[in-house]
């Protein structure tokens, strides 16, 4: 069935509940489908979003450290909520652990927890523990929106610019070396590993982006290509990027002849990917600290796929539909883990 | 370390950062160490609690089928949010599944889970399904309370009846039928295996029992004693409890010659064990539609231990401390499964 079919059953069962008119369901702003769920709580808006990592299926203990792995869980399920613009608050951990782990080691992944939380000023309230052959961490956060509106993927329209926070490929590109490919350069490399094992959730910046008037957002977790079509796909829009206004970081293009490649389908960049009008891109780049790249148009023509890859001279580029799916079939290796993927 | 060692790690290293003065700390009104975390959202009280299943565990798919795991998932779940009196209102799923599952067979644990949801009257909203090589089903309920107050594990008090409501070990006596104990009786063994696999969260009685102003109640997942203990830890007093008066049910005495002992330390019952004035639990008794028993006093006098058992004679009865862990030291058994544990 793969996660994809599982996510749609699970889409289609809870649809069909939908509708039974119950007080909670009135509620609901954005149910599955979106990078986080939100609902009306008397005049604010609360979000809640939750992310298991699994051991050997989306990390490997040979390559990561515990306090890489602390950060790398609240991460992912930070970028979540920045994804709707909106301010994480509270946490749950959900941690299913092997007896045999060493005391130190889950000290490290717990104190970890604990300082990204506070850097990013969640309060870890609760959750649960239990014995598992193998690690899995599931992260829960719960926050709020910052007005009375919502980043979501659903609002996209024709003629918005599209456009992303940061660079693209950087945390496809450390894993990459992280599965042996050399980097000579001790500051490049730092780089790239801090990319793949801790990516900065852009929570401020989805903030900002609802300040200035954003509507249409995603985090890049599956890739660019995935999530630009995650956002097609709910706005019922095609798009169209332009891959060399993809913005790589110049240690990638310079060290990674397929750097293309990995801006495109790598994912895990944990960088946003939104849509506005001209204007309010122009606020937006302005306001922001961070670079902000436009890479193309969303728009109504008739085009081959619903996101479709051109160069300059407005060649279309083919690639494989389906972000790291496609990175995975290029790149068979153990090591190449997969993205938790949002209901 | 064990997971009571684990829970501590976390609570300590939660602490440090408790008293660093950022909001979300200061709206927290039960923090780690409750069945649910609990925080003020403008005029109401959010509650919030996960707990997770993972396979060979706390499940064995040769004895239990797809549908009563759906029910039983998110059983645990609602009956954290019943102990605390709260109204469940919203819940997240995180799968973490092999591939090589039928269809068919995520179908029914999908379609269950729905279910069980809509008759609780909470919607789905989201979560996240990942490839893992045994199953880990993680459920997470957020849900707001009642009035303006919750029950709570931390205030008990010397003269309070210690009360609890339904019967208590029949989950127990179910997972012994379900080892290879024989029940002749289709019926009994019926009720047997429901109450193992499909317990009912006291969902309404939680919230009846803030009506009628109870303040401390806990639900009785690890044991009687090991609950009754929580309890007693947290709101720092000991409790006294009469073995004789304990409820069980006819067909676990007709059947199990240690139907004491799965009543005490089985587990998994999920009633509510709550305390309060003799005044305030004789209304409970009137306003509740299930059997409450008063079981026994809590009190400052000094006692070998912080919960004790006596008899009709007053004679105290000895125990192995803690619940499940004292149950499972004497019926060594794979298919004894552990509680997930509340952080």
């Amino acid at each position: 069935m793969g996660e994809f079919g599982l996510i749609n059953l699970i889409r289609s069962s809870s649809t069909r509940y939908e509708d039974s008119g119950h007080t909670p369901w009135q509620e609901v702003l954005v149910g599955i489908g979106d990078d986080a769920a939100a609902w009306q709580s008397g005049n604010r808006i609360q979000l809640a979003t939750t992310d298991t990592l699994v051991q050997d299926v989306h990390f490997d203990l040979r390559i990561i450290n515990w306090d890489e792995l602390g950060w790398k869980a609240l991460a992912v399920n930070l970028s979540d909520i920045a994804a709707m613009g909106g301010i994480p608050k509270y946490a749950l951990l959900s941690l299913a652990l092997p007896g045999e782990l060493e005391v130190e080691d889950i000290s490290k992944l717990i104190n970890s927890m604990m300082h990204m939380a506070r850097e990013f000023r969640v309060a870890i309230v609760g959750g649960n523990v239990a014995t598992a052959p193998n690690i899995v961490i599931t992260v829960i956060i719960i926050g709020c929106s910052k007005g009375k509106t919502m980043l979501k993927r659903s609002t996209a329209s024709s003629g918005d610019q599209i456009a992303v926070t940061g660079y693209l490929g950087s945390s496809a590109a450390g894993l990459e070396m992280l599965k042996g490919k050399a980097i000579s350069d001790t500051e490049i490399s730092n780089l790239l590993r801090r990319a793949h094992f801790k990516p900065i959730p852009r929570v401020e910046e989805g903030q900002i982006l609802i300040e200035q008037g954003v509507k249409t957002a995603i985090d890049i977790s599956d890739g660019l290509i995935a999530d630009l079509d995650h956002i097609c796909e709910s706005s019922k829009v095609n798009a169209k990027i332009n891959i060399e206004q993809v913005p790589v970081h110049p240690a990638v293009i310079a060290n990674f002849p397929n750097h293309q490649e990995l801006a495109l389908c790598g994912g895990e960049d944990y960088e946003l990917l939104f849509t506005a009008d001209k204007a309010t891109v122009a606020r937006v780049e302005q306001a922001l600290n961070c670079p902000v790249t436009v890479i193309g148009n969303i728009t109504r023509e008739r085009l081959p796929t619903r996101v479709t890859v051109v160069d300059n001279k407005g060649n279309i580029i083919p690639y494989k539909k389906g972000g790291w799916e496609h990175f995975k079939s290029n790149l068979k290796n153990p090591l190449t883990f997969q993205e938790p993927l949002q209901i």
